[in-house]
């Protein structure tokens, strides 16, 4: 396998890394703007350099970003290269040109770290369709806002100080709305549900609530009623078709999704026959997110594509009720006043969210049962 | 595919169910000493009918016991089938048989419900063994210590009540010895560490020590101290070779561990690359288990065999030092007294499984940092 990888930063670099010392594999040029020299690949300033040699098979894009990661993938794909991908945001955004473009030319399209980092979700989706339905997926997909939420509820930070911490530590962006408002779970559970369902879902209708309002008050209301506050995705079957969102969640304090310390993930699928499954590591990070690149890499080897049909087109829908905490001008009918915030009575996750939208100030989060 | 069917019980009729529902494997025989009749298979009660029988190409195992369990794959291996079992026992029993006949046959063989039932554990190692080295296997691979353990810690129940709820719900035998006194357990972690590691672990280097004389005043202790007990394996790589052992441990109670409620399992590997994973799930029951022998089964139909090389032999050295929690005529050095029993100052592993074999009323349970 002769691979042409595109980005030489954080998971560049560890799939370089992790690749040179593999005899089944070789990376023979890798894209980077920056002047670099490789001991053993030829750096390259432009794409076509790597699109117009026929000897590489596979591209592995660890650029990030929408564009030009979107136009190098799919000029890739079009020209009968194998794609390795960590992009989340690609193959969510882009999901209905990628898949039937990789199906049309007869490559292979593999994104196991854009779910879950170092985890092997997507792949162990994929296992799972051999034998079982799966019901319904999700978690907590996002470690930076793991570790905002976490630092918050053991240290009793406010956001904006829980914020800095994990801007210090490397673990949020200096611009953090990705991670903070929900965008990045957002992808993740799209995906997720694709794959799990075999259907893309019309990605409008998965509504989606973030952490940035969330205050120390808020969560000193939790501990005091035995929550905690993680934002947790959602993705299932439901008797007519399909529902999907994000949003801040309280579990109870006894719960494997409240032990979840840190920047790690804990991401849960309900199969038929194995029932509960679920896969808790490090979500990001270089070396475990170029681990499941190489991981694609070896399957890519074995001629494994993507790990699902490419499914029909699918609508969420998102009417069923759940009591939420809500703080800033609730006014439809509460159930319990906790000072902070008040406890509704139960209200359509769809209903919910329009109102978030219409309250950019407000903060709430579903009580799960 | 078609299979012989060794046993029809809890686990052979879910395999039976989910095996009847594909198009690409076919249950031709079934074992069983009752007189049953089904429509889709022909029930035999002489193992020679399958044995002889050259149509059948693979057998599942699910009788569960040593004997005649391993006669019978042994036979089957022998006589060119492929093998599917979740028989932890039996695999981590005959390793040094099992694998080099498989090996010397030609044929396939697959255990992948033996650890952690319904969790895709051993295939997970599999996979990742593909891309990095593992340093350490473990966790909580039985589902009846939990149970029992859990209800002890969350309700306060005394050892012998918690027993019989979970022997009345199903979730441990009548005798309960092979859980309780943590035989299960070793031998999950035993073929953990051979498949993670790729030796054959001597077994009678690896201690057990199991749950069966906790009392409900060490349980309040531990709670007192921030603690939970958990019955947890250990299997790693160390500087000079490999250490490997089974004992109650005390961990903190905001830990993932800690929060693994009822009969679930939570194990775990530490990879150089991926760092820690964990997976959560079913250890056991009719539909988890069955779900992996199928899986196995779609394995074996793309010619997968062992996870792992069968490794040399290899003795586990125990001589690392933590501190314990004993109870029960301990006269070593003892660094904090908590009423209901002390806490050592680090004592090696292997010396403290010695002594706890020279004090059978004695409990102890190691204290992780």
């Amino acid at each position: 396998m002769k691979i042409g990888l595109l980005g030489f930063g954080v998971v560049g670099r560890g799939v370089y890394e992790i690749v040179n010392a593999r005899a089944d594999m070789h990376i023979a040029k890798v894209l980077c703007l920056e002047d670099i020299s490789l001991p053993d690949a030829e750096a390259v300033q432009d794409f076509k350099q790597i699109l117009e040699d026929d000897s590489i098979d596979t591209v592995v894009e660890a650029m990030g970003g929408l564009h030009p990661a979107y136009e190098f993938v799919s000029a890739a794909l079009d020209a009968g290269k194998n794609v390795v991908t960590s992009n989340k945001a690609l193959v969510c955004t882009f999901y209905d040109q990628l898949l039937p473009l990789a199906l049309e030319k007869g490559v292979l399209l593999r994104a196991t770290a854009a779910v879950g980092g170092g985890i092997g979700w997507l792949s162990e989706l994929e296992r799972s369709r051999r034998v079982q339905a799966i019901r319904e997926v999700g978690g907590i997909m996002n470690g930076t806002c793991n570790y905002i939420l976490d630092n918050m509820t053991r240290l009793g930070l406010g956001y904006g100080e829980a914020l800095k911490q994990a801007q210090s530590l490397g673990y949020a962006e200096a611009n953090p709305s990705t991670d903070v408002d929900g965008i990045d779970t957002w992808h993740k559970v799209i995906l997720s549900s694709n794959v799990a369902f075999g259907v893309s879902l019309e990605k409008d209708t998965v509504p989606v609530a973030g952490i940035a309002n969330i205050t120390a008050a808020d969560v000193e209301s939790f501990t005091v009623h035995g929550l905690v506050c993680k934002l947790i995705s959602t993705g299932k079957r439901t008797e007519d078709g399909y529902s999907a969102y994000v949003q801040p969640t309280l579990v109870s304090a006894g719960s494997l999704e409240a032990a979840v310390p840190l920047n790690y993930n804990l991401i849960t699928f309900l199969g038929e026959s194995s029932e509960k499954m679920s896969f808790y590591g490090q979500g990001a990070g270089r070396y475990p997110t170029a681990y499941n690149v190489v991981q694609d890499l070896v399957d890519v080897l074995s001629g494994k594509g993507f790990y699902a049909p490419y499914g029909g087109k699918a609508a969420a829908k998102n009417d069923q009720a759940m009591a939420y905490y809500v703080r800033g001008g609730w006014d439809g009918a509460a159930a319990e006043d906790w000072g902070s915030g008040v406890v509704t009575e139960p209200v359509p996750v769809d209903a919910m969210h329009r109102w978030l939208k219409a309250h950019p100030q407000a903060f709430a989060a579903g009580i799960r049962e």
